[in-house]
């Protein structure tokens, strides 16, 4: 049952190390990484830091890491190129027998680089040489600073980015519980929508989650003004809730 | 900036675990059940076994266990009252200076028994003195087995129980990915509503994800017939995708 997995010769891991803080990663993905030859550290174009190879330095020694910047840009074929081109970097490393590990902020799978490169790698590995390890994403760490339940019984919770305006008044409409990545450059407009559903007061916000002293956390928006936000600012609003009939089964 | 922080005499946590697997807990999680005098480990009344206490079974040494069965029905009355008396014991157990954990499957805060207990101790605990940490959920293990992101760019992402038909049907037309959780016992419904909007290809079963033998992953539903199904059961249905609106920026 037990198994404390080594990154094998050949194979890809798409690994979540969760919102950065070193000790918020599984054990699984803490193993891969301890024992994987190469460490792909995607980072924005202008970025000062990559916050996901922060949170795994406790786990690096003798790891090759390759620091890769990508364009931010709302621009799919420039995103795509670039992913091409890292996958193309990791399928030739596998192929000479060493063990590849990209890692993520936050879940690979969840508004995640990880996600482009696993498309760009396709069916290019071997079957079973490509793995992915989930990660803890940023709304379960928000969530968990504030510790009230995202869902119960017949809840709705909807994740999306909130920088569609009117995709976000809609999903008030259609879910309990809206969590809103992307929060901080519509944050005025956000208060707004929130304020004419008189929702302020069950909303709250998170920016930079378990980073230190970047750290903001707001209990609820009622009264408050915001001052300049991250990009990593997530709103959690519980917007109601839905029970279970009462069957007695 | 790391801290592998020990369980504290008279705290609280809410430990998630994950899945079930011994290594997809978080480095948190391991170490504050390592380190708790208290391990509070809820059971569904009628279940052989506990997955989470089998989950965290190589971190037991000194620790108390106490295993506490609960009542698997849809009544609020009698499940607040079982929490009650569950957020009872916690409480007096902290006020005599143990540390105390209780864990749960997947997240606390995601369809988790954990959330009774929470709401339950309410303001009862000093400030400060009770702890959420977060564990992989359920979605997040089934979509890494299937290796196709949940989300990406505009995507909307809904999670919620499969048991209320029509609110599933509601549901298809607001988001882009939809993870229904107990999908097991209303297979039947679910895949009639599936094939009615020519779904059943872009859906996806996983059940008992990280369970071992127990485990059943079905990678589309097209053509496939069910057998008997797992409670935990968690259907994947990516019903589209949204884009950037492509500004360069």
């Amino acid at each position: 049952m037990t198994s404390y997995r080594k990154a094998l010769p050949g194979h890809f891991y798409a690994v979540g190390v969760g919102p950065g803080a070193a000790d918020l990663l599984t054990l699984r993905a803490a193993r891969i990484i301890e024992t994987a030859d190469l460490i792909i550290s995607p980072q924005a174009q202008g970025s000062a830091r990559s916050l996901a190879l922060e949170a795994v330095r406790p786990l690096l020694k003798e790891q090759q890491v390759l620091c890769a910047s990508y364009p931010m840009e709302r621009n799919g074929q420039a995103t795509r190129a670039r992913w091409q081109q890292l996958a193309d970097t990791a399928c030739e490393q596998c192929a000479a027998g060493r063990s590849v590990v990209q890692i993520t902020l936050g879940d690979p799978l969840i508004f995640a680089t990880s996600s482009y490169l696993l498309q760009s790698l396709g069916d290019r590995l071997p079957t079973g040489h490509c793995h992915i390890v989930p990660g803890i994403s940023a709304f379960q760490t928000g969530a968990s600073r504030f510790g009230e339940a995202l869902t119960l019984q017949e809840d709705r919770l909807t994740l999306m980015s909130a920088s569609d305006l009117d995709a976000v008044a809609e999903a008030l409409d259609h879910c309990e519980t809206l969590v809103l990545y992307k929060a901080g450059g519509v944050i005025e407009q956000l208060l707004e929508i929130l304020a004419e559903r008189r929702l302020l007061g069950a909303s709250r916000l998170i920016s930079c989650a378990e980073q230190g002293a970047h750290e903001l956390i707001v209990d609820s928006l009622e009264g408050w003004r915001p001052g300049r936000l991250n990009y990593m600012t997530t709103l959690i609003v519980r917007v109601g809730s839905r029970h279970w009939r009462e069957t007695g089964r």
